[in-house]
């Protein structure tokens, strides 16, 4: 990749209240942008004062939806230091998306030493507070003018930063989930284990049904036979049955997500017996009426650990650990957050600190 | 709806040569644009030039897909008239892929009325020659800057326009068809029937591999189990077998094309058995073998009628019509350019005068 060239924005922001910060409301002072034309490649990488876009109308991303992003969080440890949790998983996510996109690749190493300058340049963003983070959202859009159906010529790679509070404001709680059993997020032979926009945009409508029906989140089954679990609103999902953690193994359908795959490492290295297979909501609802359903929980980037209190699939209607968040969820959610914050050792050396 | 705000161009574009056209590569020297937020709902609509879009980098359509778009054709009769082709069906389905994607519902007659007169404005953009046509595109996307998952607040609805050349330069001929047996475009529960980006970014990768192999288009087959066919690239499809006509039925993951909803009308009124409903992949190469697969042609807006000539599925290729184009093809393509163009009569009263 060429230098990154770099222009300061002359008038910095005021930053916002750290408990108004919201997720996804605020942006720092500058952006890391790239373009890719056919012929010459991924060029011109450059961190500028963030500000609009100018696109024209007929930009392929407007009408096709040619789109990946990532996310992935900045955090100030107690010694004073900036850290990234597992930086390279997110960017070679990143690529996997591109490649089912049709999108061209992008040198992982070099964006990674790009989004570490762009980190460096902003750090003062990085709220202070406990939870707070500076969330990082790379992500890449087809510029192509024009309406023939095919992969564009053009992209545009951007990378915005986003102070975001703490998510759960209150402290860890649990959630209802309302299991869907209508609408489908993904199927086989799909983009769901890509993380593009239009796995999100199909997953908006049942989201509001299930909030106007009193749940935070959507259960997601499969598209094939409306039987099995993939995800639960946009986190992956675990469950604790009879002692074993449970989570629905990676089929294509469901997103690979970093936090996943850190659970897993984590229970596992506890002793806990993960298994990642297949399992149907009527397998979780027997065990539930056996009294071996002991835990379940969703991961992702944005909560880290969700708890699930309550579970709904169609008439029956599950609370799970009497409502309360569970001993594994609760350890794994200060664990995770620990390593996270540089505040507990590191044993799987997941943080990449930003110098 | 408000009144329209007209702004003019100062700086009238070069019109492009009738056999430079392309498909959607030029435009026109003016759009119409209309917002909404919530609370105001949909208001300003306005023609203005032709212009690139400002949109801030977290504007929700470049990272969550909230978009629906629609496409059209404007045509110039040999009596001088201009006319579209069942532009209410166009903005009737509009709507209808606004529900899927929780996007705030237009008023369809005061949204044809605008497009009616931005085409009164730029109807010199018409181009003159056999086939060519002016395409209208429509579309909505969610502008609201920021990162929470949800449907946005905001919204700018654009139509824009863009002289198109005959699909078939050289008249019509049959394509070669790939049957994708790995991919799939949107299953039962997904946003399959309506007219958004995520669809079309699904699809590009099994294009892309399927023309790698020297097929023009990919044949889709259900998300579920593979079996049934459902469109042919981003086209409706039919086939005729021993007399009758099959094409799929709309079962929620297929579009409701309004070129499909044209042929079987004609069809039917041509006294001819058409029939929508399940078809497997298996029944039609069981109807080849015997020598029943008489036709098979796509339908859409962009090619009217695209006969399909050979197929490939798995091991099997099927030459369809001995490669040729098949008589209902010929016949529908001819019929329906001819009232779409104002050269035959118009039983169904199918035409729009743009007045």
């Amino acid at each position: 990749m060429e230098q990154l060239q770099m222009t300061r924005s002359t008038q910095l922001k005021t930053k916002p209240a750290t408990d108004q910060l919201g997720f996804g409301r605020h942006f720092t002072d500058h952006m890391l942008l790239m373009d890719y034309s056919k012929g010459q490649g991924w060029h011109a990488p450059r961190i500028v004062p963030y500000g609009p876009l100018t696109l024209d109308p007929s930009a392929m991303v407007f009408h096709y939806g040619q789109e990946v992003f990532e996310g992935m969080k900045a955090y100030r440890t107690p010694q004073g230091e900036v850290v990234l949790f597992r930086p390279d998983m997110n960017l070679k996510r990143l690529n996997h998306s591109c490649e089912r996109l049709s999108i061209p690749q992008v040198d992982e190493k070099a964006l990674l030493d790009a989004i570490r300058q762009l980190i460096v340049l902003e750090k003062d963003w990085i709220p202070e507070g406990e939870g707070n983070s500076l969330y990082i959202r790379p992500f890449i859009i087809a510029t192509e003018p024009g309406l023939g159906v095919r992969a564009a010529h053009d992209y545009l790679l951007l990378v915005i930063l986003s102070p975001v509070g703490a998510y759960y404001s209150e402290g860890i709680h649990p959630v209802r989930i309302y299991v869907e059993d209508q609408y489908v997020r993904a199927v086989r032979g799909g983009t769901g284990e890509a993380k593009t926009s239009g796995n999100y945009a199909s997953g908006i409508k049942a989201q509001e049904v299930a909030e106007g029906l009193g749940f935070s989140q959507v259960l997601w089954l499969d598209g094939v036979e409306h039987k099995y679990i993939e995800e639960v609103g946009s986190m992956n999902v675990f469950f604790k049955v009879n002692g074993e953690v449970i989570t629905p193994a990676l089929n294509g359908s469901i997103l690979a997500g970093i936090t996943r795959d850190s659970v897993i490492h984590m229970l596992k290295s506890w002793g806990v017996k993960v298994t990642e297979r297949r399992i149907s909501v009527e397998e979780l609802y027997t065990a539930w009426q056996e009294g071996k359903l002991e835990e379940a929980f969703g991961t992702g980037t944005a909560a880290v650990i969700s708890p699930i209190g309550f579970m709904k699939w169609e008439g029956h209607e599950m609370e799970i650990n009497g409502g309360e968040t569970g001993d594994y969820a609760k350890k794994l959610y200060d664990q995770l957050t620990g390593i996270q914050r540089g505040e507990l050792d590191d044993p799987f050396s997941w943080r990449y600190v930003v110098r």
